[in-house]
């Protein structure tokens, strides 16, 4: 156990990197995959079910958790950790992202933004100041500056004054973190598609310094070409001795892709929000529950998968209780999709430390291609 | 292991009996009580987490599975117990209360029953031998009789025709059942709460002759001192070395009462779906988790309680993810109405066998009476 937040890279494969991100909370193995903890739980799971897909760490949400329970309350039932059952390390995200896509009534100014709270009406307001406050109040590990993410597409001049506006509330962020051992500030480049804002953002960053550097602005409606695009070069404006964390990214093919090109965490709903969907990522791509033809069928998801879902159920049990709307469904399913993810992590840590990535890649595009087993 | 069905009876103390029954897929220690699986599975439970409340035993609900997913696919996929990850004994209703209380378009003759599916109107047909092929394919170890359960109140003259229909169907269900060591038919007393018909009822039972014999037709609006009051005499018309099984029942005191006039097993919703809607029991009573007075309450629901929710939750968080609708809220809820139930039945078990249930019953009392711990 350290009492320093720290990050060491263990070993390169091409652009992607497999390191370890030390916090007093304990490992995050890198790459990492965050699932996604919304109001204070990654719905539909028990934290120790969570960490038995191998998870090292969680996303919390700060924008849910202003509004309710409120992160005053949090604070004084001992902070976020305690409070949802989870001891390893969390990240929060500044709410920044939130209040643009789920509240009403915003208002954005140079000091921050108002809004008001989509679940009761009541008026709020975040700017760099209270966003570092409630991290703070949270417990956070790792705590992201406040951010403005302009939705995609959106003219040039948009982009780069949003960008801007969130350079100069990074500054704002990291004056009000202030000094707080054992804790990380990650900076968020924004930018858009456009290489040169990109570029202008990371030196913007850097200049401040972080403990970590996020890239923002992607996976808002661009697709996988462009934001691949955008991360065959925007890694590279950031420090190498920083992990690199790309927010709300993504389906499978979108992380391995995003590892290949040097980033070393991300979170996303995805995994959790199709368990309940009734649809199921394996090693041969995606499989929807509800369809008939797993009504009579004994095998289980993915026969060399080892989660509950799939040592312990059909797809014809799976179907059932999906079908029957029955909340075990959702319980399984996200178990296994969350379970999934974390091994494709685990093989990509792998295959970067053995250098055999280039290969782990070829097999796991392959097996995608197969598709699904065929039906009995 | 046995390979065949047995009760035996370890210890009385007053009218409550402390036993065991004996089954091939294990034992069942009795007083039990049997968490309801309607759709093959229990709400919100994973069925390792509902056994690590201490259940020996679940209770299936043929109406729901022979129309979702049908005993036949359940028969295809090799029974209940496989399907739905539970390797211990199910008992299984016999379809005739819920045909009942949800089936539309119901229309009853001696042969039996059809009726239209609440699911999707579809025409489904149940009769004494329809039950016990249905509770034969879902693999059930104790299967129950075909019966017809009036809605209380209801006048004599109904209630006597309907017990003597049920008797009828009671001999053709015996019949239907055939030979199957390892596997038990229990008989249902019917006779609302007239004492000549529930004697006329146990008596047409006993010539019939069955592994077990349950009090049916209560629960059923009557009130709990009516059926305390019919408790008083029903089960002494039972044979003393069978278990005695009341079906439906109930909230803690119900049960509690109902062992201390010599019922052997129940069965209840009541623990998993009062947790679904945040009704909460303990020792001292009910608590409604949505109040707001534990909103910011960091105790446990129950200090004194080994479950996950009481370990590992305040009443803060419990309150939050009710009111949040998040899934993990039902989920810890009913793991601890579970847990709580269950530690009701062991510490009865516990009591009967050291010829202390007068006592036991007093503390228990003596607890409810308190109410829940004041607010801070």
């Amino acid at each position: 156990m350290t009492l320093r937040f720290s990050f060491e890279l263990k070993a390169t494969d091409g652009k992607a990197r497999n390191g370890v991100i030390k916090t007093p909370r304990g490992d995050v193995r890198t790459p990492a995959f965050m699932p996604v903890g919304t109001a204070a739980t990654v719905k539909a799971m028990m934290p120790e079910s969570v960490r038995a897909t191998g998870a090292d760490i969680l996303l919390g949400n700060t924008y849910h958790l202003m509004l309710r329970p409120t992160a005053e309350r949090i604070d004084r039932l001992g902070g976020l950790h305690k409070f949802m059952n989870w001891d390893r390390p969390i990240l929060t995200d500044s709410g920044g992202f939130q209040v643009m896509s789920l509240a009403g009534l915003r208002k954005l100014t140079e000091k921050g933004v108002t809004f008001k709270s989509h679940i009761d009406g009541s008026k709020h307001e975040l700017s760099p100041e209270r966003s570092m406050e409630i991290q703070r109040l949270l417990g956070s590990d790792i705590v992201m500056c406040f951010d403005e993410c302009p939705a995609l597409p959106a003219d040039r001049d948009r982009i780069a004054e949003s960008m801007r506006l969130s350079m100069r509330w990074a500054d704002r962020s990291r004056e009000a973190f202030g000094d707080r051992p054992g804790h990380a500030l990650f900076g968020i480049m924004q930018g858009g598609l456009e290489r040169d804002l990109r570029e202008e953002s990371a030196e913007a960053l850097k200049g401040i310094g972080f403990e970590g550097y996020a890239i923002g602005g992607l996976a808002v409606g661009e697709g996988q070409e462009a934001m691949f695009s955008c991360l065959d070069y925007a890694p590279d404006f950031l420090p190498d001795d920083k992990p690199r964390y790309l927010m709300g990214v993504g389906k499978p093919d979108d992380i391995v892709g995003a590892v290949a090109r040097g980033i070393d965490m991300m979170d996303c709903v995805l995994p959790s929000r199709s368990g309940r969907t009734g649809q199921v990522f394996t090693r041969f791509g995606v499989v929807n529950i509800k369809n008939a033809r797993h009504a009579d069928d004994p095998r289980p998801l993915d026969e060399a998968c080892s989660c509950p879902a799939c040592s312990n159920y059909s797809r014809a049990y799976l179907h059932h209780v999906f079908r029957a709307n029955e909340m075990i469904s959702g319980m399984l399913l996200t178990w296994h999709n969350l379970h999934y993810f974390q091994e494709i992590m685990q093989g990509m840590r792998d295959a970067i430390s053995a250098g055999t990535f280039e290969t782990w890649q070829q097999q796991f595009h392959a097996q995608r291609a197969q598709g699904d087993i065929r039906p009995l």
